[in-house]
């Protein structure tokens, strides 16, 4: 296993108490509930937004906690959904006058943490909403899945619903942004690579030296169909017809655009993924507004890369436009 | 080969153009010359600021042009120095009355490049200063160096003397700045696995695996030893104590640390070493003033870190906190 490894049961927590020793004045890490939470948080004045998942996924969602973003991330141990009383501490720790809204990525066993997490906040009296995320196109239903998976595009639905958050917001109305942006957002990925979780210590599946997996899942699961690797262009025609034809396009429409390493790619590759799906948008009439092209959900070292479209309207650029700060440093 | 490309002698200018269709109102690309430019650039009352170095390495330094940093970056082929008459374009187009900034990290064929491509600038009027980076302690010479090389902590001073530039500092105190900032900064990395260029197709080198190379270059040139792989706190510990022994240090000193990731290692583990080498300054009494964990100066898809010692004061600290803007987006 070629990593940067102590004790693989000490990923998670030796990883967050990274990142809160990176971020002391705006992160606090609560060991007792692998929560990484901004240390302003709960504000009476807004509606606390919570992420949680499997961690192997990082930026998501332990990176992107921060003003504008996450309130709090509480994340499980690697490809694991969180114990369902960390969900019911968090929403506790984080209750607000103005409720708290926890988003799932739909997975089940994620689901099933949040579910049984919310209403033990809300027997104790914390106002809670969950809001699922299912951009993936891949699949119907997968492996780990009942209808389709929340993958890379819940980023959009943080950066609104944060946004939304910030400026007061209610709790219905956040929620509703938060489905309009879901309703509107689609993606899909390939694995050129498995991943190699630190516990197991070898690669999670087997992938051909000529194969890749299209459609893949965040986790590695099975998408569509494993076949012989193609060159860029090829792939990114097939990941963006796959998201744009999910939708109803127009010509004159506009769309953020993200091209999301898996976490083993360069972005020297990323890159060359976003021109093609540029031009191919360009030449539908469908014009780029926003470009994402960076990690943002990965599948640990994974070499691979999804495709994120969000439909774009005045509400929703505004919001994905709005100020926002990560403990991602790029300068 | 498990990678996003097309063909590969066409990986530099498709990346190029990507990033450019990604970044339309703020960045400019000339294929002529492989040169990414800010819009705005020259700006007559400031210095031009600008790198060039072989590709591969990306964000630096094509991806780190804009506001407060790069106001321009020539690279060259993938780890292949420019040739010297796109420096010596570059470095006309870039031409102000306040003069240009060549920054060069030491390589030999880099430095070849530069000193030819500033002479012929030169002979044309354009006034132009060359400055050396050469951070990484692994070793006093190199299989391409004379003298120490320059990797990844010439980030630091890119964004020193792009601050300084901004606010209007004559060439002759940005350069004054740039030599401060490279005398105070330490790097040391080390390769898990090798990288693969996508002309070879293969990897540059053989790495056991259970080996890591301690001190890689860049482009994977051998370092201080390769040995057996060790745990990560031991492995920062060693990466750590090269760079803090380099310099007199103190108890009460502060310092900017910096993880860098070089391509193939997710953020995650970058974390993991990030905590160690925290705990071990603190037990030292140096301060962390300013964290850095992220990818900055890559070698492809290779799968290892570096991390970067900045002794801090209050001149380089407020250079370091100036605004800037990158193409790389994280919200």
């Amino acid at each position: 296993m070629k990593k940067f490894v102590n004790d693989p049961k000490q990923f998670v927590p030796e990883m967050l108490e990274g990142i809160a020793l990176a971020n002391p004045d705006t992160l606090a890490y609560v060991p007792e509930y692998n929560l990484i939470m901004r240390k302003d948080a709960p504000r009476d004045d807004k509606v606390s937004i919570v992420q949680g998942s499997g961690s192997g996924h990082e930026p998501a969602h332990v990176m992107i906690v921060g003003k504008g973003m996450l309130d709090a991330a509480c994340p499980g141990d690697v490809f694991a959904a969180p114990p369902m009383d960390y969900v019911y501490e968090t929403a506790k720790k984080l209750a607000t006058p103005k409720g708290v809204l926890l988003l799932v990525n739909n997975y089940t066993g994620d689901r099933m943490a949040f579910d049984m997490g919310k209403e033990m906040a809300e027997s104790e009296g914390v106002r809670t909403e969950i809001l699922m995320i299912n951009d993936d196109v891949a699949v119907k239903d997968s492996t780990y899945t009942i209808g389709r998976r929340g993958v890379a595009g819940n980023f959009f639905v943080i950066k609104a619903v944060g946004a939304a958050s910030e400026r007061g917001d209610d709790l219905e109305e956040v929620v509703r942004i938060g489905k309009k942006v879901n309703d509107v957002t689609r993606t899909m990925g390939v694995a050129l690579t498995a991943c190699t979780p630190p516990a197991k210590g070898s690669p999670l599946f087997d992938l051909g030296a000529d194969e890749m997996e299209v459609g893949v899942g965040i986790h590695g699961e099975p998408g569509r169909e494993r076949r012989k690797l193609a060159g860029a262009d090829e792939i990114a025609d097939e990941l963006l017809d796959a998201v744009v034809d999910d939708l109803p396009y127009a010509s004159g429409d506009r769309v953020a655009l993200m091209v999301n390493g898996l976490g083993g790619t360069p972005i020297s590759e990323l890159y060359i993924l976003y021109r093609r799906a540029h031009k191919q948008l360009a030449d539908r009439g469908i014009t780029v507004g926003r470009s994402y092209v960076n990690e943002y959900c990965t599948s640990l070292d994974m070499a691979g890369a999804s495709i994120t479209l969000v439909k774009l309207d005045d509400e929703i650029e505004e919001l994905l436009a709005a100020p926002a700060e990560v403990p991602i440093r790029v300068f």
